[in-house]
């Protein structure tokens, strides 16, 4: 089985955690949610009743556990996925124990997927990750004008395979782009076809195919 | 300040739900979000913390308060929102007490809007709102066309007047459709201003608008 591991912090972007969420879970994809609290013991946290994230609009979201960095590597999951809402990202970009991870999928020898959506691509800066392709929300794209040699590109959703041998990079620009994030993600972990098969149930806007014109 | 009472219960679909409470919010509406349990009391609830809502896809979510149909009314908010979810839309369907204070908001002298997307609008029939057009998912289209004269369209989203005096319902069809669901509720609650102010931020995809084509 197929299985992605979804960070949520306080600040989260409740819309983009919870498509995301949901339409990877109509896939057949196991999701676990994991919490990352501000200033996460390197150690792991002992705590198995993880706290309720507080997200962007007031959303209070349960996650599944709480971020161990033990428990969640690339050998346990195939992708890794971290959304947008500002102050989950930057609790996220300011974590070492969420850089590590992102590097650990980054350089895992059998391949996995890291998604980034909104203010979540920061991350890519702080976990260092080599330049390539890479989009986010417009308010953090000055982001990667600085210091870093990345590609930023304007465009809904960005497949990266810049380094051969390396984790396929997703990123995507906010809450309007997250039905196509999750499907291209879908479409790279299970095939066009189960991607296809889910599409048709969730109703999109007539004349457009998860959002985009046809 | 425009205040909307968005329903929850076990099973619900938690993008309807996020998409539109989060949405609201970001146009500057007051979202609370009452737990509807399976068979509530028709006293209210004197449980101040609401239990999580397991939703359909195994989202766990915080209500902000236990659903008291005495505290829930037309009085005090100016729209009502029933997400789909097939496990949430029967619990809600099927309460006497939603029954009710859908009647209560449909009736009320000054003018709310009751908005109802995928399997909720099911609860129409059973709060016996007079026949007037409405869409659904399609997996419940059937309900429709049995004991009520309901003119079902197959349109992303139907804006019903059709009794002077009465609410405003607004109805849709699923996850697809829940952008387009949740900006008509806004440009009916505060204007068309509002609703392209916050569209821009949000970043649908290109060529869209909401996840229309332009």
């Amino acid at each position: 089985m197929v299985k992605a591991l979804i960070l949520i912090a306080d600040g989260t972007e409740e819309m983009e955690f919870t498509i995301t969420y949901d339409t990877l879970v109509r896939a057949g994809i196991e999701c676990t949610s994991a919490f990352v609290p501000r200033g996460l013991s390197p150690y792991g946290s002992s705590d198995t009743s993880p706290p309720l994230a507080v997200c962007s609009r007031r959303v209070k979201i349960l996650p599944d556990v709480t971020l161990d960095p033990l428990a969640a590597g690339p050998e346990k999951y195939d992708a890794l996925v971290i959304p947008g809402g500002m102050g989950g990202a930057v609790t996220m970009a300011g974590s070492t124990e969420v850089q590590n991870l992102v590097r650990s999928y980054y350089n895992h020898p059998e391949k996995r997927i890291i998604g980034m959506i909104c203010a979540g691509s920061k991350v890519a800066i702080t976990a260092k990750l080599p330049g390539q392709p890479i989009t986010s929300h417009p308010s953090v794209q000055s982001d990667f004008s600085v210091a870093i040699d990345f590609d930023y590109r304007e465009q809904d959703v960005v497949v990266s395979d810049a380094v051969p041998g390396k984790a396929t990079l997703v990123t995507s620009r906010g809450p309007g782009t997250a039905f196509p994030f999750v499907f291209t993600l879908i479409e790279l972990l299970c095939g066009k076809e189960k991607r296809d098969e889910i599409v048709g149930p969730m109703i999109f806007p007539s004349g457009t195919v998860t959002g985009y014109p046809l």
